[in-house]
């Protein structure tokens, strides 16, 4: 592990951990959620609103970035944590899964990826070497190696194509990752479902050694299930003193499963995202502030809840300010689900520390099925 | 002047006044600049971070209130300042002025004018009576009387016939207005910009009495000097111990201006909309953050600023998140444009307080038209 970048285990219970993750830009306690910063911001959230949820660590996408505003004028500017004014830990995709996902006209080799910009049609090159000058550039704390996040479906051959070219990938990010006291690169376990290629790629990930293992290819339309036998296949392969992170999950039940099975890290857009189409988030599933039941019901979102839009305002004021497309509609509800999933994840920890994390995981999970309190009388 | 609801004069010069209002919500310092809550918030912008511009009192519209949620609605919940959690003062227009530019098949007779929704093409029908029930359910801290805003370009005649309709409609509506301890009702002077037009209807105002008085038909295009013109013929017309009110004004240049004639409160959505267009207000000038020479500078819109904006983020940053179309950048500018214009009416209190209000309004005029700084080294 680089100097400075530390891993502490300080409790576990079955597969599950509590960790501390030291890192140049401050410890991450977990497990822990990244809410997501696409394009330099957590949309609609100002820093100190996100440092208010609870957040200590936030993603950042180099795809994005990379191409507006440019990871040399981040550079030039002092790099992404004084650009967004975020000084804690940020980790970087390595821009891979967004070239697939948003790109126009890419083209995959084993060089790495041609492709045209989704914003002005200019084309790129993104290789291994690339994605860790970009990671560099914008002072990424944790880079992540270049990986091909393979399809899905998949059967067991393209998978198996897919996944050694990654690892490929993997030895040459390795290599032009430059290391610095405190910052570190995660490497990707990819795979597809199939327990025998999650294995190899965990093995020559761990060969070429990394400072924390990323386990990719998830989450992409498999299902809860395969997921987690995934997981299961997979975690045990990974040295215990590395930091373990589930890349684009998840749902809370999502969460609270993948921490029983050993995930120290996760991200998603879902908190941000739903926030901005009207969904909320509640300890008893996800509602959808729209409906017209919301309509006149003077109670809080969830009661008890310290975020904004719990202490003072009403489900009736966020129904209408959504119908109304207001942004404070969008505002609330993204810092109210971001409060919730950093409550989750402290309440998972807490209970990691009380030794009580299975009953705690399990009345979480029972809660998230009970559906919505009943209407206001 | 009803009880609990007083206008206290502390400082003249000239015709320029400081002084502070009383009301059941609490004081207002005047010169006062009133952010516009459209449809229950200033866009953008959370309660917490509007009275953190120094935001005392807020605007509200009746026209967007009434249509949706609706005001029987707002009541139900407990009016307007818990709906939106703003307990401090709230001025709500009548209506009038959305009615004619918003709403679709409007037509006027004596009764008032009916009209459709524009947003589900209802059938409403807004009288002098209907706009102060509104306003009370609404639970407005002060109320405005209906008035009929005078087109411009307007004929003598035609702005006579208009005004002594709303001059009627003031007589109604202050028949209908239920005074509460520390609730207020204004009335509103027409008479385009004809000094003799202005001067019958300040006199018809006083004649029936209110707690304060606004001035209409005016910044709808008729240009600064003659706005000017008009606010000289008519403020002298108003009684001194009332708070004077110059509705929907202004640019920074045209308070300054309207504060040295006399007039106590402005309203204006130009902060805000601006600042979800990229435009920035500054003490010289306003900028267009999306212009090319900002992607690069390091420097704060403005130095010295305690906006979120300014006090830890640069030009380049705001620039990128404007340009990215991201949420952020809407919030920020909105935040920034607002404590800009409340450090500005609380630069031009502080004068008058210290008995330089001249030597003050001058400089800052003159800074106003000096631009913008020059681009960074």
């Amino acid at each position: 592990m680089s100097a400075g970048f530390a891993f502490e285990l300080l409790k576990c219970a079955g597969a599950a951990r509590r960790g501390r993750l030291h890192t140049a830009h401050g410890p991450v306690d977990t497990p822990a959620f990244m809410p997501v910063g696409t394009a330099g911001t957590v949309k609609a959230m100002t820093p100190l609103a996100l440092r208010e949820t609870g957040t200590q660590i936030i993603l950042g996408n180099t795809y994005h970035l990379m191409l507006r505003p440019g990871a040399e004028r981040i550079a030039r500017l002092g790099g992404l944590h004084r650009f967004m004014d975020w000084p804690g830990p940020i980790l970087t995709d390595s821009g891979g899964y967004q070239v697939m996902s948003l790109a126009k006209l890419r083209t995959i080799s084993e060089a790495g990826v041609a492709f045209q910009s989704h914003l002005d049609g200019e084309r790129h090159m993104l290789t291994p070497e690339r994605a860790m000058e970009v990671q560099a550039l914008l002072d990424a704390t944790i880079a992540m190696a270049l990986d091909e996040c393979t399809a899905w479906p998949c059967d067991e051959g393209a998978a198996a194509q897919s996944m050694r070219l990654s690892m490929r990938w993997a030895a040459r990010s390795r290599a032009a990752f430059a290391a610095r006291s405190g910052y570190g690169q995660f490497g990707i376990v990819q795979g597809s479902v199939y327990p025998g290629l999650r294995e190899e790629s965990a093995k020559a990930l761990t060969a070429i050694g990394f400072e924390g293992y990323a386990i990719g290819g998830l989450a992409v339309g498999e299902g809860q299930a395969l997921m987690l036998a995934t997981l299961e296949a997979t975690v045990p392969r990974l040295p215990a003193d590395r930091p373990r992170y589930l890349m684009g999950v998840g749902k809370p039940a999502d969460i609270i499963a993948a921490v029983a099975r050993g995930i120290d890290l996760f991200d998603c857009v879902i908190p941000t995202r739903s926030g901005r189409t009207g969904q909320a988030f509640t300890p008893r599933g996800a509602i959808n502030i729209r409906n017209a039941r919301h309509a006149e019901d003077p109670r809080p979102l969830v009661a008890g809840c310290r975020c904004p839009a719990c202490r003072s305002l009403s489900r009736a004021y966020l129904h209408h300010l959504v119908k109304a497309g207001e942004i404070l509609g969008a505002m609330l509800l993204s810092w109210h689900n971001l409060a919730y999933y950093q409550d989750l994840m402290a309440g998972l920890r807490q209970a990691l520390e009380a030794e009580r994390f299975a009953a705690a995981a399990a009345e979480l999970a029972f809660e998230l099925g009970r559906g919505d309190m009943a209407p206001a009388e």
